[in-house]
Parts: structure tokens; C-alpha cells; sequence
């Protein structure tokens, strides 16, 4: 495993442990720690989510609140301690149901991941394995989400995928195809 | 690959080849084998898998029809030799419709899993991997769901995904993250 | 890695770059190559996704269209250079739209793919790792389209995954259960 991985990407699905293992990947890094939460508590059931990842933290993280402008939060933070960006998949439905074009937003977040900056580990969702959704607005959505996880997924030194809260290693590649 | 395991989580998709692996797993342990089945016959979709799983067991298999109280028949069953459970999901699922506290049963069933007995295969499903359901409960079903495969991931001595039929081993780790 | 392997299965979740990945496998074979084509162009959305992977794999392939006899095709191009057939989950949604029997036509198919050929890198989707689909035709395609996989994949040489655009090898099995 590269130990001095810069950019580590975990994906995985609905409560597969991405959060937690997102954290223990954090470890590795001397703090302080930042931690850009994209989520917004629009409901309850959003509310007790964050909560819960607050408590599972603890408290000595450096909170920055982001719905929609990731890139420049990444910016922003650049010369502090590592980042942990959590999600991608909330923060691309924030895009989408802003109105904003998400394909610009991407590509502004692979421009600020390629400069230099410290470390950052992002949680985004696998999405796409399951029977094509009927709405039409979900296919979109996950058809937008494949291209981000791909697109941000080769861009990063390391990727993981979080399967029952244990870890599996997509990159470095194990094998060439 | 330890070959003194004795806890076996068993995961993947839906006809992913789960149940089979978990049979083939099975084969490593002398009879008589029991198999715990969770799933009860409600209408003619379940019946026909029901009776394919069984015919491609055998007639060698101990009999263990529990869609509830899986603790118990685990506790029942531990002296005598190697259970097959399946599987998790519906076993969750049955819960649920009967207004059983959930959080409460899978911790049940994590304290029968951390006491001496013999071998125990546990076939669960993969779930979170698709869009958001639309639907509530869907929702709170998904959240235990994953909640319960991690707890039960995290006591097991193996756990295997079935990808198309063929086995891809997540315990022990390849890696450390 | 058999650098001689002749069926080789490409599967993964939607977007997740399996046309990509199963191209990038075509480059092992020397042209010229034959790219068979499941997919109609019944709607904008469909014919914009054909259109993306064409312009991709740019203009000296040979085009073969085939949404229901892809047995058929596949004996017509056994002589020929590799194949590619891009998808099979196609395939078997534009069966079951025209009312074929599907079990009757994988099975052909695996008759076909087990006689002498040219190389075939089949691309396939893993569909059955969401919530269970509340319509009972969904319910019924995703059985089946798992049955094929499971056939196909036992056939094949190799078989790989991807997710967030990288490959993860299934087959030839790292560990045996």
C-alpha cells in the first residue's frame, strides 16, 4: 500500500462502513483533521445520520459545512491537515437539485484534486448495481454519479470499496486486465 | 484461508450463487449437516425457490425451519454438527413484518454467535448497492440490513461474496487500510 | 492472467466502465475486430449511449446488429478475428420484450460459446445488488439475467469487474472456498 497515498477515494454501498472506514484511513495522517460534510439535515432522518457520524468522530475535528461548492472548500483547506470529503453522492444530488450543471462541477473538483494540496479522503456510494430505476431523473442522476466515481476514482492513489464494514482494495490495481 | 473456521458469512446479490457457494463451504464439515431455513413459503415464487434449493441439497440435510427466533435454533443446534443458515435477509425481513425489535435480535444473535458450537455458514444478501428506494420502509430495511451484515462480518471468521457465481473472499483481509 | 483465454465475461453495475474495460481487453487480440451490438436505438437516451461508445472505439471495427439471435451471430463471426458483444443484458431484456423463451436461448448460447471460435469478450451488468424490485417483471429479469451470468461466467476464461472504472478480477478465482 502506498503510505504516502494523497488522494484516497472510498466507495461502497448504503451502510457498507464507508464512513468508518474512511476514518480509519484518516489515522495515517497527523492531525488536525478537517472534515467537509456535504449533507444537509433537510430531514429527520438525515439529521440523526449526521449526528451519528459526529459522535463516532468525537469532537477534535475541524467542521466545514459544503453542500455545493466542494472544489472551493478543498482550495480553502489545501495548506491545513488532511480532509475528509463525506460525500460525493450527497454532494452531486445537492448539485443536481440546485440546478447546477454537474458536469462543470466535476471537472472543477478533478482540476483542484490534481494541484498540489494535503491529503484527502473522499466517501462516495456505489449506486449503479442494482435493476435500472424507472424515474428517469434517478437514471440520470446515476448515470452522473458513474462518470464522477470514475472520473474521480483515476484520479486518486488509492481506492477502496467498504462490502459488510470490511475493506477491499480496488487500487493500486492487484491485476492488468 | 483458515480451515478451522467456524463462522461463515456467506453475501452477494440476488442469484448471485450465494446459497450454492455457501453449500460448497458446507462440504468442508462432516455430517450430519442441518440447515436452518428463515424463509417460509407465503406464495408460489418463494415455494418454487424453496424446493429448487432443496432438491440441489439433497436429502442428507437436517431440517431446521425458524423464521424468527434464529438465536435459539442456533442455540438448540450448536452440539450437533455444521448449520447452514439461509438466510439473513429473510430472516430480517420476517422480523420486521412481525414488529420485532430488530436492534435487539441482531444483537441476539450475535451474542449466540460468540458462544462455543459447532460450524455455522450464514448467507446474507448485498442490498445497498442500487438508487436510493423511494420508499420508507425500503429505506429502514436497507439501513438494519447493512447494520446487521457488518456486526455479523465482524464476528465471522470468513466472509465471502458471490459475484456472477464465482467467489471473491473479503475476510480474512487482503490488506490492511 | 491466461494470456490465452478465449471467453472472457466483463460485468459490473451501470456506469461503471465495463465497455471501457472490455475494449481496453480486446487490445490483447489482433484486428480486425467485430463488435456485436444487442442494443436498439428505441429511444434519445439509448441511441446518445450508442453513439458515445461508438466515437470511442472509433471507426475500424466491423458492426455486427443483433438484439435476439446473438448465438447465431456469434457462429456466423466464429472464423473472424475477436468479438466483442456489448451487452447481454440487453440481449436479454429485448428476448424477453419479444416473448422468447429465455432459458431455451442461454442455453444455445452456451452451446455456442462452448464450440471452437475466435476470442469473445461478452459484456454483462451485475443487477441483483439493490433492494428487491417491487415489480414482478423486474423481479423475473433479474432472476434470469442472474441464472445467465452464473452460466456464462462458469464458461468463461476469465472473468472481470468494475467498479468506479477499475477492474477487479473474479476469475481465474484467487481462493478456492
Amino acid at each position: 500500500m502506498a503510505r504516502d497515498a494523497r488522494i484516497i477515494l472510498v466507495t461502497g454501498g448504503a451502510r457498507s462502513g464507508k464512513s468508518a472506514l474512511a476514518e480509519t484511513i484518516m489515522a495515517r495522517f497527523p492531525g488536525p483533521h478537517s472534515y467537509i460534510a456535504t449533507a444537509e439535515a433537510r430531514d429527520d432522518e438525515m439529521a440523526r445520520r449526521i449526528a451519528q457520524h459526529r459522535a463516532r468522530r468525537g469532537p477534535d475535528w475541524n467542521l466545514i459545512e459544503e453542500p455545493l461548492d466542494l472544489p472551493a472548500a478543498l482550495t480553502r483547506s489545501a495548506g491545513q491537515g488532511a480532509r475528509l470529503v463525506d460525500c460525493l453522492t450527497l454532494w452531486l444530488s445537492n448539485l443536481m437539485a440546485a440546478n447546477r450543471p454537474e458536469d462543470q462541477a466535476i471537472g472543477a473538483l478533478c482540476d483542484t484534486l490534481s494541484r498540489p494540496s494535503a491529503p484527502v479522503v473522499l466517501v462516495t456510494n456505489e449506486l449503479g448495481l442494482g435493476i435500472v430505476p424507472e424515474n428517469r431523473l434517478a437514471r440520470r442522476f446515476r448515470d452522473a454519479h458513474g462518470w464522477m466515481n470514475q472520473v474521480v476514482a483515476a484520479r486518486a492513489d488509492e481506492v477502496w470499496m467498504a462490502v459488510s464494514g470490511l475493506p477491499l482494495r480496488l487500487k493500486p490495481e492487484r491485476e492488468i486486465p
